[in-house]
């Protein structure tokens, strides 16, 4: 049977092979200076530190372990935000997964946990919106530097996830339950056909649900809204299945404005985990 | 940096992503049964022996793991030759891995390798031609019950391997210092792109070097012959690079014939491996 590190591994490889994902790299799509296998070498580069939460380390220097993995290929960030969900989930495997076993993993997070977190950002440039005036102490973006403030101020690393939901639905579903990731997951169990199909079809359905806070993070609400809209409208229409086309369409025009839904990638790849961890797809 | 069995996990996706390779599962191509996410599944799965052999652990022990855990997945067979040619390499791999190195670790094989070489086959169906006669004690498809007579002879995994070469290119790989595997990656050193495109361009002039022995275990040599002759005329006209649709056609082909190179495929997954492994390619 596969580990719960190895499935974690495994999410990260069948999020990026479910194609059409408008905008995003997948199996048929490379973008100019970040290509398939750069993703392919981020999974096998974060093996270790998915080992490490599976095997009891801390949350936090498990993330970063899995980051400095990750960043070992030349692609820059591939899967940062994907592991930020998937190192929590490992953690609170066991046999399966569950919505409250995840909730006590945050919720045991520490100042350490913290730090962990904002240590990895040393390892690879990733994108962030700018902080409001009260948390520049904490902008991740300082790294190292901002660990003396997370030390006066106490933050355990569910604090810093608190603090940083407006714009960023990565951090909201460590504060909400993980309820999109396992609503992903249950979407995976109900499509079928290959399950990297499903992935890119459960994808477009997280595109549709909010606005991907990655996008509306880099070319503002208005765009991550429309595309957020079209995604609805795709899904509605069954096009998914019955047109695919419209949906190759919609994603070269995503690819040609520079609009990568990367938190949607993310959700999917933590659906894509629970899924297989909790046995509601085979493969 | 990455470990010799990240490696060697990685060389196993890469392999699966060039496209188009004539005949096999690819980036683009799904078979009927056979799904590219059998592979990828394929290739998280072997892992833990990876590892094994890595850390210094007996190399038929360390096979028999890594095709233990490459079989937990529904499509089958999917990296078994591959994994005889990686375990040996990753084994020899002391940070890169030269001929001279990996012709020791095979000499050193022991008759508990071929117990484990053996036991593998327990795991997991494998295409395996009819052997001659004298050598029907022996037969892989044996399983366990060849045990006692691998011991009543004294049979090492390198024995084993000598008796498997006219037919079996990969048993071949290992007497002869590995020297397609090294050939594959000086190949895939002097491609330029992607590294998966490399993969693909690699395997057709490894396919038009030699007939494919699971081909011709298969279909006969003389088809293995005409596709090799084939595989080599679309290399000398260039036209991976010119005449990709002669390519993809004849990779149709092929596939409606039932026709899987897949010793090729071990061959090429073992040069990505080497590549890596003595960057001679960077990723």
């Amino acid at each position: 049977m596969r580990s719960a590190s190895q499935n974690a591994e495994l999410a990260l490889l069948l999020e990026v092979c479910g194609t059409p994902k408008p905008g995003n790299v997948d199996r048929s799509r490379d973008l100019d200076d970040l290509l398939f296998e750069h993703f392919l070498a981020g999974a096998v580069g974060s093996q270790r530190g998915l080992r490490m939460a599976e095997s009891g380390e801390p949350i936090g220097r498990s993330f970063e372990r899995s980051v400095e993995g990750m960043a070992e290929q030349g692609g820059g960030n591939t899967q940062f935000g994907a592991l930020l969900l998937l190192v929590a989930l490992v953690k609170a495997s066991d046999d399966g997964v569950s919505r409250s076993a995840v909730e006590s993993v945050v919720e045991d997070t520490t100042v350490a946990d913290a730090k962990g977190f904002y240590r990895a950002f040393e390892h690879v440039d990733v994108f962030v919106s700018e902080p409001p005036d009260e948390l520049e102490a904490l902008d991740v973006r300082r790294g190292d530097d901002a660990i003396p403030a997370l030390e006066t101020r106490g933050l355990t690393l569910l604090d810093v996830m608190d603090r940083s939901v407006p714009g960023d639905d990565v951090a909201r579903e460590w504060v909400t339950g993980f309820k999109r990731s396992f609503d992903a997951a249950n979407r995976l169990a109900e499509a079928t056909g290959p399950i990297a199909d499903r992935a890119a079809t459960v994808f477009l359905s997280v595109l549709a649900d909010r606005p991907d806070t990655l996008v509306a993070g880099r070319h503002g609400d208005s765009v991550a809204t429309e595309v957020t809209e079209r995604a609805a409208v795709l899904v509605e229409s069954g096009s998914v299945e019955a047109n695919r086309d419209a949906v190759e369409s919609f994603s070269d025009e995503l690819v040609s404005r520079g609009v990568n839904p990367g938190t949607t990638a993310d959700l999917t790849a933590a659906g894509l985990f629970i899924a297989l961890e909790n046995e509601l797809i085979e493969l």
